[in-house]
């Protein structure tokens, strides 16, 4: 069977579905943004993982490695956080080939550290190899939380609001952005070239991101929410679901409907969007919407929580309600602007699906 | 600065010299088999990760799938063995290219979930992803150990007796075995091709292994020595130092001397091999006691305990004394057969360090 006819979530199940824990310390394995342990009365420790390679999660020709090593970082942190969490420990493992020097990991290190610390999160070891071919990046994160503050993303229930942190869609359109001027750049490569001229005899490229600087910074310098966990805290709220939006919104809220056996009802026009993500839809005639529920990698928050809280949450720096949870028979539904309603479907970014 | 010129130690030292621990909870960060964490006051948390790369560490040519997901996991069971703990939970995180099925990684994780059943370990998540090339596998382990019997590398004291568990060098006569069968098969190939014929034409092709199969299972399927540390448990005996030797004895003794400030002294008679180890050392004309101190991939476990414990740790089945710890200026020393010295190097198997 060809794994592309599972795609990535199916494949994890599918390997995994019939894995029973042993040890009591395991109080939730693989399922959720982390793996729940149990090594202490008061308190869970949180651990997830990401494996980023080259040529798949990155390109190198626009990433510079400094970015990708905050990013790499950024990408795990999320995750901690999306169990209502804070980092503690990282891993992290390379596997570099021979074209990277010392100073090129000196780079990314330099981004990864100051992820972690901007994080409170300390590097505690690791792995580096050679490769054979490009580079590799395996990083796991620890954190921990108070017992009964754990959230997963199966406590929704009918009638919660369900949020979101930020704007969505910014990231994706950062990385069109970098793909439209890398093609640039190559076809004038690929000219100079037919012409007999020599790639390096060029002036050197100056691509225009001018005014598009957020749209940038959120592809390559994501920012995981600690502000939005700490918002939420302080403001007494402990969300009933939660997880990080890495795959798209319309993804994880079916992720979260799955886990939590609901429904659930969004408005189109409370989707939160950059006017910058606007302007390049526009440009690259894509519906701007799609790309906020389908682009990938914001690294944002989806939490729901309970229709009382309602006032309490808006109280909560960039933070929005889009929409409620509703009893399963209703659908996973998105109310258009014109009150049209469309079924969510998962078109997210993902890697391993095949594109059909 | 060329990778190659730092090594693999060297590198990791020199990218996370200057890293020190924000969090309390952070007891011991890089320089160890384990990270250790402070989560409960009764006991420390162990961290552990390895990368696994095809090309590097592993030839899919000879390696069975199924085996080498058993050997993934023994790679960081050992670890946590190697701090006196006991593996709990597992991440595992797959990077894989177009040519693997889904059965290919059903193989691999079937023999990855009979490593774990085995040392009681619980796979509680990980990552899958398509890669541009080969397989990628990245697994960290979590494991535990009561506060007050934690071993490290550091504590080895002049006087103290270096033991090693088991017998060396097989793994690495494992795997010259390996290649050679793989250059007679691509030999075999070759000249088929030469003479116009298919590969495909050949008789199936039948490698000749018998009487090697102790060198082959050392290779393909190590195994932990949990044994090791619940026979030391009931001798009442907490080494002093320990690690597991996955470089190379030789490399693994400067390890403990360097982070202990001590010197050892031990003796080339004493070092065990297996008999089919020496017959293969014998017939590619290899030294057999340098394949046992440089040949990599044993995961034995080497440790230290006090004089005292002389008559206590020989009960232990499967341990043997091969020297003791002396002050730090008298080096690191092997005592040959004949009553000659020689300085200790590390020349085990390292991927990153280029051959000269």
């Amino acid at each position: 069977m060809e794994i592309s006819e599972l795609g990535e979530f199916g494949l994890i199940g599918h390997l995994t579905k019939d894995i029973r824990p042993q040890n009591p310390e395991t109080v939730k394995g693989v399922g959720d943004d982390c793996a729940v342990l149990s090594y202490d009365e008061g308190r869970r420790v949180l651990v997830t993982t990401d494996l980023l390679l080259e040529g798949i999660h990155f390109d190198l020709q626009y990433v510079p490695l400094q970015h990708l090593g905050y990013k790499s970082a950024m990408v795990n942190l999320s995750d901690i956080y999306a169990m209502n969490g804070r980092p503690r420990q990282m891993t992290v493992s390379l596997g570099v080939s021979k074209r990277f020097s010392v100073e090129d990991l000196e780079a990314f290190y330099s981004g990864l550290r100051l992820a972690c610390e901007r994080h409170h999160c300390d590097i505690v070891g690791g792995d580096t190899s050679s490769s054979m071919t490009g580079l590799t990046i395996s990083i796991t994160c620890i954190g921990d939380v108070a017992t009964d503050k754990v959230v997963y993303r199966s406590g929704a229930q009918p009638n919660d609001l369900i949020c979101v942190s930020g704007d969505l869609g910014a990231a994706y359109m950062g990385l069109q952005l970098l793909e439209r001027e890398k093609s640039v750049y190559n076809a004038m490569v690929a000219e100079a070239v037919k012409k007999g001229q020599s790639p390096s005899s060029l002036p050197p490229f100056e691509p225009d991101f001018s005014g598009r600087e957020y749209l940038l910074e959120r592809q390559l310098r994501p920012e995981a929410r600690r502000d939005i966990i700490e918002g939420l805290e302080k403001a007494g709220i402990v969300p009933t679901s939660m997880m990080d939006i890495s795959d798209g919104l319309s993804s994880e809220l079916l992720h979260i409907c799955k886990a939590s056996n609901v429904g659930c009802r969004v408005y189109e026009e409370r989707i939160p969007l950059d006017y910058q993500t606007a302007v390049m839809a526009e440009e690259l005639n894509f519906n701007v919407v799609t790309c906020a529920m389908n682009g990938g990698e914001d690294y944002e928050l989806l939490f729901t929580v309970p229709l009382s809280m309602h006032e309490r949450v808006e109280t909560v720096a960039g933070v929005k309600v889009i929409g409620h949870i509703t009893k399963p028979e209703l659908g996973k539904v998105m109310v258009g602007r014109d009150g049209s309603e469309m079924t969510l479907k998962a078109q997210g970014w993902n890697p391993l699906k095949s594109e059909k």
